[in-house]
């Protein structure tokens, strides 16, 4: 069994497991002052400490004091980065939605035939979600409980229209099938990709390029093999 | 735009909009004793009304108290039915994970070509989801941080190796394509039929029935026309 797929439906470390590890969530106030000889951290490095800790704990139950102890750094070294927690979670969220939005500019969504367009969004989908997958998960379990969830939201609806889109121009060509609602085959593409982030670990032999090629393959080819269709 | 494709993002109601409906997290000790008129509660509605919170709020943050206080009922009303908060959650993943296990055991699934009884457990999981929507969605959210929990991924694993398995035996049978990880390819299967608990909407035109056949025909056939194949 290849190591990369996680046989487990978990994701990532079940609560507590990492503060078991590091006993981050036991550390006082006294404690979470700079520890000597930890290396510093530029803003980025943060925040992935940051949105590690959100997917461990949520949102909401992510203080500032839990990522000052995961860091080793005082809420004040923190709150130099970012203003706030909400900051915090509006750059993680920016990330993969930049990422996301990135491709539906790029040359190969922008020229040549519908379908064409179409592989190109999908397969770069898979791409930013294999680089960012701590920051899709994140924007995937976002809820809209505050105003920088319900942007978030905004912009991952625009996402899903525009892929719509594509489907519709690809189905109008000729190209796509006609006989599913082109909303439910943008819903049921991207639950495809967007498991990847569920049970895909990144450092195995499947590639990024692998795994997209495999989500093409199905999408539009299917499963069955020429000779076993009806 | 049909009103049976939840176009948002969000799993239900965004945290807090349900009490801000009913003021239930208001409710007082003093508030939680029956109310009079309110209709009895059988182990199912209980069931029901638990599931629909842990939704909301996660299990971890929904106490007896605030279930006692969505039901109109004492906690000792609750305990009669189930003598503690994870007796709820072992029901409820009990019923989603028997649903699923059920498929497995029908006639389609145990008689004719590997192809067939796969696609009789693709069908009947979209069934499974599309009926039990609440208590799949929890399941779904399962990490793994009690013992029932663990329990529950563990009936998972079991029925993600059986699906793996008619996946192996549909391709060495030659029906399913065999440049695609089987266990990949069940990931991608599941992706597609677990995102319906994020977008479908009961009660629209759209049936179990027809949706099951969307995600046979994207999975076994492809999304491309017959006349657009290279």
């Amino acid at each position: 069994m290849p190591d990369w797929v996680e046989m487990t439906t978990t994701e990532g470390p079940t609560r507590g497991s990492r503060e078991a590890e590091t006993g981050a969530d036991a550390a006082g106030p006294a404690e979470t002052a700079p520890k000597k000889g930890r290396p510093g951290y530029d803003q980025q490095s943060v925040l992935d400490v940051a949105v590690a800790a959100f997917i461990d704990h949520g949102y909401d139950a992510t203080s500032m004091g839990l990522l000052a102890g995961r860091l080793g750094l005082s809420k004040a070294a923190i709150y130099h980065h970012f203003p706030a927690k909400t900051e915090l979670l509006r750059a993680a969220l920016d990330q993969a939605l930049d990422g996301l939005e990135g491709v539906l500019t790029e040359d190969g969504a922008t020229h040549g035939s519908a379908e064409e367009r179409l592989s190109h969004v999908l397969r770069g989908a898979v791409h930013v979600l294999v680089e960012k997958l701590p920051y899709v998960t994140l924007l995937l379990r976002v809820r809209g409980n505050t105003e920088v969830e319900r942007n978030a939201l905004d912009r991952r609806r625009e996402f899903d229209k525009a892929v719509t889109d594509l489907v519709v121009a690809a189905r109008d060509d000729g190209t796509l099938r006609d006989d599913i609602d082109p909303r439910v085959t943008t819903r049921l593409l991207f639950g495809m990709i967007n498991s990847i982030v569920e049970w895909y670990r990144p450092g195995g032999p499947e590639t990024a390029d692998q795994l997209a090629a495999d989500v093409l393959a199905v999408a539009l080819d299917g499963l069955r093999t020429q000779r076993s269709r009806k």
